[in-house]
């Protein structure tokens, strides 16, 4: 037998080695032989995983501080997790966004699909982030980042270490630049035919979603011509795509000002500007006035922040979503069209909708849903774990 | 009170009156105090519905042959379904439809979710073909012509009175012309830059499948360039849509042979018959065969018929979608992707994903999940049946 060059962890009897033959990424503490070593192991370190029957199962990476202990690699046994390995990782993902999209802005690696565990990259043309929200990927961030440089030729890239996901991990936050320089201001990114402005170095307040972009497509075709309101409309996501294709007017709201001012850049960018408003201020605040002004509009969307983003906040994040539709439906013309986002995991599809069906019938109102959309071809998800497909977009028409 | 013009039956008083009034559509037979009047009504009459309190509910047509015994068609009592009811419903759906395509090829009618229960109206430009699925669209069939005919300019409607559907609500099998002249021959209908040839004479064997629209352009995104085998092609959905936007070649495998020539029609049709071919013959067998020769391509797709009708043919469907998948699989070039569809209500969503994950792994391959995808938004679903979509597409990456 080959001498293994990494420590050894072991299944629990009770854990199911089969999962992880067919492609189950993850082993969870309580499945593992906790023994002193294994307690011990250094956060990011590699190590070999055995059924209880002391087969080899594969190649991962540990963090005994993590409730996933162990993150799947490879395969084989003997691999060499080096430049080389992430170099061929980020090619393969590369070669599937160059076969959706003409132009370099995109999700790069979405993780565990990607075959790069707890670890995301986005493409914004000469410019990535990369998250490493796993020990491992923070341990050989330098490695990664020359493999990303590598592959794609960006000239800089910014390491992400913001969220919940790092803190599961046991890990520090941090906002750095980790190749070239920090770019001088807002980045521009072209998607759906609109140039959208995302302060990479500002975090989720700024950034830039990707994962809405086919969404953004279909309810901007819904739009021309048209009136549009864009509620919680972070950088104006729903709002420039719809005036790029045409709509006649949007009005973009939200809590952020730093947002709202990245949304008239875009706008601007996108030479639309003319067309384009934007109104600060609470969500619902401004969905309650606009009610009482009595204005309505031919396309109404609503894509708030994860109402709930956790299984305790299920029922207290539904009742917000509900609200949110029997708020918007009165807004919408008759005929017009009525879009409702969550990006919450603790919301699936079922709940989400008949929250919003719900809301919109208390608003007065009878709905066809139209269509039911999904995160983007760069967000691929395991099929072991799909049910994780967060994002949901609904379009009803009222 | 009002004279009420229409007879009255009534909720018994365990069904839920609630659910009509939040916008369900139909009454089960066991739901509904079944008097002699009721029992003895003609199908596809008006009725009233009344709550166990006799509060009227709404307009509705009786069927006492259907288990479906109601279908609610209007909430106001007093509705006069005539030729300007229909014409209003129809022009409400034209202009959804008007606001999703640029040309007139779509599903016009949509049954319950565009307001006219049991009837779904499909437009080939000049050509439309209605099936009137309940009782009462068939009593009315002239009046639905007409107003059709009206909003529409249609030349010619023909009523296809095929399908399992007629056969619950104790209708005759019938294909025939109600408006103008038989077309002369197949109608060609522009989809995704492709044109397809129709015969909208010849009932499902060779008409047209609307619904994988938006599937079709996904997939033909991603076969830019790439060799394609369509199996269960049909009239050639997804191979035309494909070469039409770039592919390489295409290959159409399906068992009937009129399908096929309808595929080579359109493929001449759209100017790309000489990267076209076809193969008849059993799907299991062409794959197997394939798979033995060695062939590989960039993009597999399979479009089987409904593998799991009813929910007695659940299990057996789904071990028909998991040897689909395993044996087409094989056939996907390292980092190709394989299209995996079902249009079978019993085989819902995770069910059917589960069985076409499985099927990857024991064909040999392991998978990202990038895309699903539904039927287009000329199938608007009510919220209250939305669990009905039935059609699932399903990109996966190898």
């Amino acid at each position: 037998m080959t001498q293994l060059p990494y420590s050894i962890v072991r299944l629990l009897p009770k854990a199911k080695p089969q999962v992880i033959r067919h492609g189950f990424p993850w082993v969870f503490a309580n499945e593992l032989v906790m023994d002193r070593r294994t307690k011990g192991a250094t956060p990011g370190s590699l190590v070999v995983l055995e059924d209880a029957d002391r087969r080899p199962l594969g190649l991962g990476t540990i963090n005994p501080l993590s409730k996933i202990a162990v993150r799947m690699l490879d395969f084989d046994t003997d691999a060499v997790i080096d430049q080389a390995w992430f170099k061929a990782k980020l090619e393969r993902a590369l070669q599937h966004r160059d076969a959706c999209y003409d132009e370099p802005f995109y999700r790069l690696v979405h993780a565990e699909a990607d075959g790069l565990p707890g670890i995301i990259i986005d493409r914004f043309g000469d410019v990535a982030v990369i998250q490493p929200n796993a020990a491992y990927a923070e341990a050989m961030i330098e490695m990664i980042v020359a493999a990303l440089v590598e592959v794609t030729g960006v000239s800089t890239v910014i390491k992400n270490g913001t969220g919940r996901a790092r803190s599961l991990e046991g890990l520090d936050e941090e906002m750095v630049v980790v190749h070239g320089t920090a770019p001088d201001g807002p980045v521009p990114v072209q998607m759906n035919g609109a140039t959208y402005m995302a302060d990479v170095m500002g975090g989720q307040k700024t950034g830039l979603f990707l994962d809405q972009r086919p969404n953004h497509a279909f309810a901007a075709g819904l739009a021309k011509g048209g009136k549009v309101l864009d509620v919680f409309s972070h950088v104006g996501g729903f709002s420039l795509a719809a005036l790029a294709n045409g709509a006649a007017s949007a009005v973009a709201v939200d809590g952020s000002a730093p947002a709202l001012e990245l949304a008239k850049a875009g706008a601007e960018a996108s030479g639309v500007a003319d067309k384009f408003e934007t109104r600060h201020g609470d969500a619902f605040d401004v969905l309650e006035a606009l009610g009482a002004e009595g204005e309505t509009f031919d396309v109404v969307v609503c894509d708030p922040p994860a109402f709930a983003p956790s299984k305790q906040t299920a029922e207290k994040g539904l009742r917000a979503y509900e609200r949110v539709a029997r708020l918007a439906a009165p807004l919408v013309k008759e005929g017009g069209y009525l879009v409702l986002c969550s990006c919450s995991h603790a919301a699936d599809l079922k709940r989400f909708r008949d929250a919003s069906a719900r809301g919109i019938g208390r608003g007065g109102r009878r709905s066809q849903l139209v269509y039911t959309g999904q995160a983007g071809p760069d967000h691929p998800l395991l099929p072991q774990l799909a049910e994780s497909g967060y994002l949901k977009a609904l379009v009803f028409r009222l």
